[in-house]
């Protein structure tokens, strides 16, 4: 499916595996260089190609082209490029729904990367995952039906949280996950007092989104309406937001969990540790710049 | 001082201003390259050279080297590199003792670099700039003196706060602003009770560095030492963090302002509003994740 972009630059030197050692005084293109820092890597060197060049992954929208995919970047992020230095290349692979990447990297642990964006990383995941679970399930008293996938076809008021880990709503399917009709069938399925957690995007990036995601919720959300964010070095702005939305019942406090992580019976017990969430965590995540409540008109 | 990068890399086709519209179908390097979102802008290709290529500023140590300027990024921040898409150069010039960019970005507004290191940008600087302020200014009472320079020659006891806004502590003369004598320094000149906030790197990346400021800063302040953070996108992974330090005398909860911006006079009527301080942010800035605690043992 690809085209080999280590040829089509020109980059043999490196993908004969001859690598100079000071690469600084190397005459080859730049562009096929490896960072000076990394071991040659034959492996890696053979996977010059579309995703990852010369032992960096940039992230980007589409793989096809490395003009593209070195200098053209995401519709969501435009003008800004983050890049992170590849050990080695573990998967590479097209499903028939996604180009799938997995690699070690320098600084971040095993990377995620589908259709040339990052998912997640070891390091930082732990932040996005502990977040956007605990902060709904933290915020109700005693949380047992909860969702995430499969909800077109389930029954009304069955449950007590819906967590949504979306993909951001550039133009094809995820669209629709930003949308009136999504967020009403979400409301539908949930109890009264039941609780949404649903990925928000960037607070620096994109407030008109989170303003119309904002607005379109209120209007069918009866309870709560929040804004949350926490830090996630390796997604775009170095920040992830969260909507928090409750319906008509019970009324939910989400900055101030009913149900501590701390209080949790057997949570230490059983090693689950967390890395990153905690009830000094959860409050923080609802604390608001100036900046965004000006931005973000329709929050309270 | 700077190489031609752009004849190096053969990159004529661009210097002469002939840029391929589309550049995906372009058979010149792709290092060479103009984004595509970006119209050709003839003042930033002849300024094709060590900082900025192709339309792009990546952060780097040194801006020697086209090579090392692509690849080799900075050894705080070892395997990850932020780009920015550059629409204009505004100035450029070496000073007697730093290399000063300025350029017009295209997501966050003008940016400055010194010596290849992003110091701000116009979107996001409010987020450094009001918390290393407002941490130490909102925890005392009414602050009237306070320093961030020429602290070597300052008297015993005088200020009520110091704010350090330091260079990385990269060998050169940043490093003696982390080490012993130059917090010892800091504590003499403060009255008791008095406040310091420190530059104090990321918490996703220098733990190592933070456990060692504040292990020395514990020795040297009697009265309390914290750690506080905040989301700033175009810094290493999107967050800084700040030391916060009182001395010996009336005590100092850094965590609940005594001194609340919302409550100061004549703050708006001044048009002097702030876009990412509140006393939220303020509290919330020193929640931190359980990895952190973990991996910084001193702190309390």
């Amino acid at each position: 499916m690809e085209g080999d972009a280590g040829r089509d630059l020109g980059c043999q030197k490196t993908m004969d595996g001859k690598v100079n050692e000071d690469s600084t005084q190397a005459d080859i293109p730049p562009c096929c260089l490896k960072a000076g820092a990394f071991a040659p890597d034959p492996e890696l060197e053979a996977n010059c190609h579309a995703t990852v060049v010369s032992g960096w992954f940039s992230e980007q929208r589409s793989s096809d082209d490395v003009a593209k995919q070195m200098y053209f970047n995401n519709p969501m992020w435009p003008g800004e490029v983050h890049s992170l230095a590849v050990e080695k290349i573990l998967f590479k692979e097209k499903s028939d729904y996604q180009e799938v990447l997995v690699f070690e990297s320098v600084t971040y642990g095993k990377v995620l990367v589908l259709d040339g964006i990052l998912q997640l990383s070891v390091k930082d995941e732990c932040a996005y995952q502990e977040m956007i679970a605990h902060l709904p399930l933290c915020s109700i008293k005693s949380p047992k039906n909860a969702t995430v996938e499969f909800i077109r076809n389930i029954p009304e008021g069955k449950y007590d949280a819906i967590i949504v880990d979306s993909s951001d709503p550039v133009a094809g399917p995820a669209q629709e996950l930003v949308e009136r009709p999504f967020f009403e069938m979400l409301a539908r399925a949930l109890r009264p007092g039941g609780v949404l957690c649903n990925m928000a995007e960037s607070m620096w990036l994109h407030t008109h989104l989170i303003q119309d995601m904002i607005s379109v919720c209120q209007k069918i959300f009866k309870g709560s309406v929040h804004y949350a964010w926490t830090s996630v070095p390796t997604y775009p702005s170095g920040v992830i937001g969260y909507i928090l939305c409750s319906t008509e019942g019970p009324p939910v406090d989400f900055r101030n969990p009913i149900n501590p992580i701390e209080k949790l019976e057997g949570a230490l017990d059983h090693h689950r540790e967390l890395k990153f969430y905690n009830s000094q965590m959860h409050r923080a995540a609802f604390a608001l710049p100036p900046f965004v409540r000006k931005e973000v008109k329709c929050l309270m």
